[in-house]
């Protein structure tokens, strides 16, 4: 009887997935990974040709997972290996997972950057760690020669070998690639690479693209249509790395600034509809080249696609007519993702490339907020996040993991500089940063393109170049901010004419007053008239997360995202000091960026994630704010500064807000007066019409 | 305690499927087939508009199936089946059974010719019952109406109301259709029939075509592409009915009137290949216009179709260089069956129809020969069944139950009338049937076109009108087989120069005899030369049977099936005296005409054929005949007439062969003497050049 203990089986840890195992001396650090489930990449199936399976042993003694990692724990290069770095050369600690075996406990890190056809590496423009999980797979393989006595067609016996080598069953083909077959099988001698994609609507796997001998390196692009700009990255399927990321005018700013006049756009002209599609896809299409142009890529190897965008912009692109979204009851063609080749959409990538899109929330929450609640993931915790993407449309997101509701808000286009005098978009030249003495109520502003604030000596000489030539976004919002924390606006934002007495800035104007931000060419003024746009801006916004956290249940939230352009440039204390947002420690507020093309990206990079937000977009509910009984007197106490009910300690231990005014009759009666901007409740049309211009 | 036994259910036969079950009182009729498998068509679902479900009961007594079938057993009109009768008529007897109910044992029988928009009722081109179970369903569906709490998409109610009336799960919409959703729901007022494909070889159920309101009829094509003629049938996938049948000539004769001269061309011509494929994609959208003008259906409304076709024109027709096929080891790009968009093979029918091929069995095998086989199955029965496609390449499959085997022989054109003098294809004016007197060895003869046999009187003048213009296939193979059996020709195929001193229809020609059989204009002359080439023909066929009969190991066969033109117009007993075939009763001899088209048909209205077929075709083993050892010599035993070692028993009780000559070393330098037309092991090129023409 062997009463000896049996020798314990070596431990390995790959990083950064965490996923641990015990594996006998001598399995291949690959079969390892795919045994516990690590994406390690292979093309070339083991031959050690392609390079793409390349690990990096950690040395050292890592206490927390009991593990000595150490050299001698994996085996020495072998031939098969050695040849491949005489050719193709291997980094310095790198190995060939395929080739090189486990000998002992080892911590193994699987890289998320392997180059392989030396590239200019550029800098991820999203900072994040995607799990690599693509749609698409390389696989190389050696096909059987032909045989009178067995005659299986030619992509028959390629099927054949993909199932024995590869595990694939039941594969089909892109119809494009049946005439081909034969030709590249035939090039290199029997060896070819296929492009496998296994995440078809269809179900079954498909090789969508073949290449004689070994291929390897395969690109996706994520892109996200937006009405004003379309942001696109170019993504290595093989490794994950982004190999260029950049952005390109909406071209169908020319059919009508907003969405709304897109859609009216498409109502009044017959081919409307269609001229609007043809110019996103080209316009998609040339982003595409300016992205393969910067990273070195072939369009031609672009296999997979993921697009994001909002309701319209989504219906525009794949060719549906919007008119729909344009009224009630703002019914979507679709829902659900989709799944397209993209050369039906008239994508000019690969012709076996695929496309696909993510679902839309509803009718004014679009793929666009799907992506950024995948990226996000306000389900994946169990804070109470408030996840905004402010545009001409607000598109809001409360939940945590146990409940996800969502609404959209018609905020209009204060806030990107439209509706106010002297307001632009976010260019250089624009004031975006804006501080007024509370004692003096002389403002200093920074400009976009200028290092120096206005108080700065050599500030003119500065500007001078680029000119000072507006009022963005940001600085709309701090402006009136600050107007507000150095009193010179109320909090229900009447601008105090007796402050005129104190400080030429303040002045009469017709019945109201204003605030002359800057003197000079141009003259740039806060109107009583901007004081209101901006106030039922954030009303309509505040509004519509106020009514979610009632949803919620829930008095405040954990944590605030800014998705989107507007929300990286503004100061969160500032739209807080305007009740953009709900009270909130300052240090839970972030913005995140172009959140939706960031879902794109783990959207494209990883297929779970495909099923993770399709799933998800189920589970959201999404409330439409203008059918809920109270939406008005909600709005009408978020058109106080910060908020006529709601308290905001979190921002209150930041920043000394002024005294909140008991309500009287006089304050409401202000407001009230205020003429066009009375926030009064608005016509059916009139929402939607707003709901849709972004 | 309730000791009374309990009443038993109603009984239920359906015909002609023969299902049976017992149903409670009340059960629809539908329902109850559905139960059991039987397949009753329904668009409407059950709402008494579509009149697709007519049932007929069968009244009285079915003592076989112990059933006493009267009217009183099924429930009497309610009103919505009265409103269908009154609005669109019932013919006498029908009954819809998705209103009526079982009330007691019933037989009911499931009519195949159930018309619903009265059309010109042409008799079935081919007349075999076929069960249904086409791949394309249509079904009708009113959607909620777009509902702002519930955000879903117009497409994603649609597959909700289509899961829940119909079952269907996890439907996809073919990509054409997505922009128009919302339009065809919005026009019936949120009623709609989707057709649906439940047979994608994605695996996942497509709505393939969309019409507002109910839409009540569906066609499908079944076509096979020959060489020289392209056939196809049109059919109502809603009731299985055959409404037009027709052919067309294969436009690629101009590129080259055999299969090999088309390869050549192919390889000779940069845009040969798509050049053949236009011609005849276009050959197929121009027969698809006739027999839709014949049966006064639009194309429109034509939703699936099935090709068969030879290799070379499989492969041509989707797009594919079939050069490899041209030379060993004759390779297929494909040899699985193959589903596409009609579109993608540029078939001008609904956008949203399918095109489905069927499997190929060896590069020279094609889906025309697994439609045959699918049509005739003898892998579905006991008896060993040989089943030949005689054309410039013949295809030949032997088996049953246990075993098939399937090989290709190079025939030649013999057959055709080429290669033979005075030979021509079959058309008015050739000669299709000769009788010879052995006594005087004077032939009569039968011409296409003319009533009258030649020795009647009156031929002259009835001739004279169509002209004799040469002798046809079926002709070459009796006039051979009369002059075997009046003595003219020996065993051993040599005409005797004797009887020239019997007859002045034999002459002498250089160095051989001839046969006068027509004086006049044309002359037509049998020589030495056209025995030979048909000799060499028919030895080739037998051979390959020979060699097939072998694998099998049986000396004989059971019953005989000629598929093809070729086998429509020859006489079963010239072709067993001329030794074509092996001997077999000749009761069990049987033509059975373009088989192909008739496996092409079922495969259209049954996917289950589908199924079936490609299953088959793996089982097939295929019998590459030029690489056994041993054909050489059962080619040179099957020159001889009609054999030189095998027995025809069943043939000598219908005709009284000469006797059996004794092998002599001078018989066999006689056939070695004739020239050309020795039967030397041809060359691979040569013999793949051959098996190519057809």
């Amino acid at each position: 009887m062997d009463t000896q203990p049996k020798p314990v089986d070596p431990l390995v840890l790959f990083m950064p997935s965490g996923k641990r195992g015990r594996f006998p001396v001598g399995t291949p650090i690959l079969d390892a990974a795919r045994q516990l489930g690590v994406y390690v990449e292979s093309v070339c199936g083991g031959r050690a040709t392609c390079g793409r399976c390349q690990v990096e042993v950690q040395e050292g003694n890592f206490a927390k997972h009991q593990i000595v990692s150490s050299l001698e724990n994996i085996s020495p290069k072998g031939p098969k290996e050695e040849r491949y770095e005489h050719i193709r050369g291997l980094p310095d600690g790198r190995r060939l997972s395929c080739s090189a075996t486990i000998q002992g406990d080892l911590v193994v890190d699987v890289p998320q950057d392997t180059v392989i056809n030396a590239q200019v590496v550029r800098k991820a423009a999203v900072d994040r760690h995607i799990d690599r999980l693509p749609a698409v797979q390389l696989c190389y393989v050696e096909v059987d020669e032909p045989d009178m006595h067995k005659p299986l067609g030619d992509l028959d016996r390629l099927r054949h070998v993909l199932e024995k080598d590869w595990g694939w069953k039941d594969l089909l083909i892109a119809p494009y690639l049946l005439p081909q077959v034969q030709g590249i099988l035939r090039k290199e001698n029997w060896g070819v690479t296929v492009a496998i994609h296994r995440d078809m609507d269809t179900s079954r796997p498909f090789i969508i693209a073949m290449w004689p001998g070994l291929k390897n390196e395969a690109y996706g692009i994520a892109c996200d249509i937006g009405s004003t700009t379309i942001a696109m990255h170019l993504v290595s399927l093989l490794s994950g790395r982004i190999v260029a990321s950049s952005g390109a005018p909406n071209p169908q700013i020319r059919f009508g600034e907003d969405l709304m006049s897109r859609v009216s756009y498409v109502m009044m002209n017959p081919d409307g509809r269609e001229a609007m599609t043809k110019a996103v896809r080209e316009a998609v299409n040339g982003l595409i080249g300016k992205v393969c142009e910067e990273g070195g890529v072939d369009r031609r190897d672009i296999l997979d696609s993921v697009f994001v965008a909002n309701p319209i912009m989504h219906h525009l692109f794949l060719g549906i007519d919007p008119t729909e979204l344009g009224q009630a009851p703002f019914a979507l063609a679709v829902s659900s993702s989709m799944q397209f080749w993209a050369h039906e959409i008239d994508i000019d990538v690969n012709p076996g490339a695929r496309l696909y899109t993510l679902p839309c929330i509803a009718g004014h929450v679009g793929a666009d907020a799907a992506g950024a609640a995948l990226s996000e993931g306000p389900y994946r915790q169990d804070k109470m996040m408030l996840l905004v993407d402010v545009g001409t449309n607000a598109e809001i997101i409360l939940g945590n993991r146990a409940r996800v509701v969502a609404a959209s808000s018609p905020t209009g286009p204060a806030f990107e500089g439209a509706e106010i005098s002297g307001g632009q978009r976010a260019a250089p030249g624009a004031i975006e940063r804006v501080r007024i003495d509370p004692e003096t109520l002389e403002p200093k502003y920074h400009v976009i393109g200028v290092e120096k604030w206005s108080d700065e000596p050599g500030f003119e000489e500065a500007a001078g170049q680029v000119g000072v030539t507006g009022i963005c976004g940001s600085a709309i919002i701090e402006v009136v901010a600050e107007m507000y924390l150095s009193g010179i606006i109320s909090e229900d934002g009447v601008i105090d004419g007796s402050l005129a007495a104190r400080s030429p800035r303040i002045f009469q104007h017709g019945r109201t007053f204003s605030y002359l931000l800057r003197d000079g060419e141009p003259r740039l003024v806060i109107t009583q008239r901007d004081v209101r746009a901006i106030q039922l801006a954030k009303a309509a916004l505040y509004a519509g997360v106020k009514l979610l956290m009632e949803k919620q249940g829930v008095d405040h939230v954990d944590m605030i995202r800014f998705a989107g352009a507007f929300g990286s440039f503004i100061d969160p204390k500032y739209a807080m000091v305007l009740g953009l947002i709900p009270d909130c420690d300052l240090a839970n507020v972030k913005a995140v960026g172009n959140a939706s093309g960031t879902g794109a990206l783990m959207a494209l990079l990883n297929r779970d994630h495909r099923r993770e937000i399709e799933d998800e977009v189920h589970r959201i509910e999404k409330i439409e704010t203008a059918l809920e009984p109270h939406f008005q007197q909600i709005f009408i106490d978020a058109m106080a500064l910060p908020n006529k009910v709601d308290a905001f300690p979190n921002l209150s231990k930041a920043v000394k807000l002024p005294p909140r005014q008991v309500d009287s009759p006089e304050s409401v009666a202000a407001v009230a007066a205020t003429g066009d901007a009375a926030p009064r409740r608005r016509s059916r049309e009139e929402r939607a019409a707003r709901r849709n211009r972004d």
